[in-house]
């Protein structure tokens, strides 16, 4: 079975490009955050819940991105999200954002980690996020 | 005949919170210029091309914010935008942010004066600029 | 006696500004809330432990800004902050912002209203924040 | 001969900060490309400057970071700069972040790539930007 996409899509604002004309390269982030928020709602796990309920508490330990070419104010961008890897207690998230004539304009990886309240790594992933996003693993990917 | 009025949506995500758990009061102007953004992009004026064409400025000189009630972490809002002044060289917009729950969690209002190229205030506003706002001028509010 | 002052001073960065070479204005709330911070820091009334002990609660229900003169990358700022105004139970901060060569680039002011933990407006501003803010009050502004 | 690095400080104000607590993961990658700027202005070489004379174009085409333990409003953080490596066209910065206690807090690397105006990749490094980096060169890394 093929693996599923979430599809996000956001316009690059005056706000997200800096003196040289161009998405600063940081903001980049923030649109990943905005599609993974927006992956979680859709996964019945909004993080708003998740945060004011304080169990499962799954920080960012990793994020990295390359931009293959400039996004400009005005630009409509589609991010798609994948599942890059689910391991014990961590898990790899992909994006791909592309631009509205279809060229790929960068990529981003972030992975989340599930700690205990204390700050600890926990035993394990939850159940409840491992069958999340389990459907959107990709399959070619080693786990 | 009745003005009309702009619609945009936005979901208030992590990065727009902040550690007291609620919208950080400044990034509301960026949902604000979004909407503008959006708006003067309907109205076939998008700011992108009056930046790159360096004809129409239209530098904000004025930005005010009321806040009614905290917006958290996952809620939708409804921002309406109207026109509330056409002056000689200068116009202003007025926002109202509207919870899912239809209460009023704020409201905003920028100004935007056209200017020269080298940054004086021009003689008056373009008939572009002048008459793609005008639908939307609210006819209640002295002018 | 003459009111005390507080200054507080910060450079123009790549992210502050947009495509139109200039400071965003929604960022100048930004360094605004920063100058009241560092304020509030040297008052011996850190936010963070006032958000973290949930006792003073002082949320924002009003901003705004005049822009003078745009401000661009590399601008070294010097921003002034005094108190406004004292009420009952809300108080009132003035920044001036001013460029290098001490031209004034924008002014600011945002109001801060004591809440309870349920929301709802304190009775009176706590006696440590008055004290602390009262040598900063502009005494030639009515009250 | 031991390579310079290079240090700029910083305070975690409450915007940097999310619902959860703590920095918003890519708010680290502003703060990076802040000291980055700092960095570039010390060498002579400010990026205002660069942006302006359209000359040495600079996009970063990579960032990363590796975040080891949260850091929450107030927290004072130093960043030290380093150059990781230089290429025929492109050069690496890395990013240490410590908290006031001495503990690493994050780390970060941005790549940046010398481009031509019309976008395409520099045939090389300039001269004025290799020889200004090169004395921050970490020697202990495969170059």
């Amino acid at each position: 079975m093929d693996p599923i996409q979430f599809a996000y899509t956001f316009s690059v604002r005056l706000h997200d490009t800096d003196a040289a004309g161009r998405l600063f390269f940081g903001h980049l982030f923030r649109h990943a955050h905005d599609a993974y928020e927006a992956f979680m709602a859709q996964l019945g796990l909004p993080l708003e819940r998740l945060i004011r309920d304080d169990e499962i508490l799954l920080p960012l330990v990793h994020a990295e991105a390359d931009y293959h070419r400039p996004l400009g104010q005005g630009d409509r961008v589609e991010v798609t999200l994948a599942i890059e890897e689910i391991r014990t207690r961590s898990f790899a998230v992909a994006y791909r954002f592309e631009a509205d004539d279809g060229t790929l304009a960068a990529t981003a990886k972030t992975i989340h980690l599930q700690i205990n309240r204390d700050g600890t790594p926990a035993s394990s992933l939850s159940d409840a996020i491992r069958d999340a996003i389990l459907p959107y693993l990709r399959e070619d990917r080693p786990q």
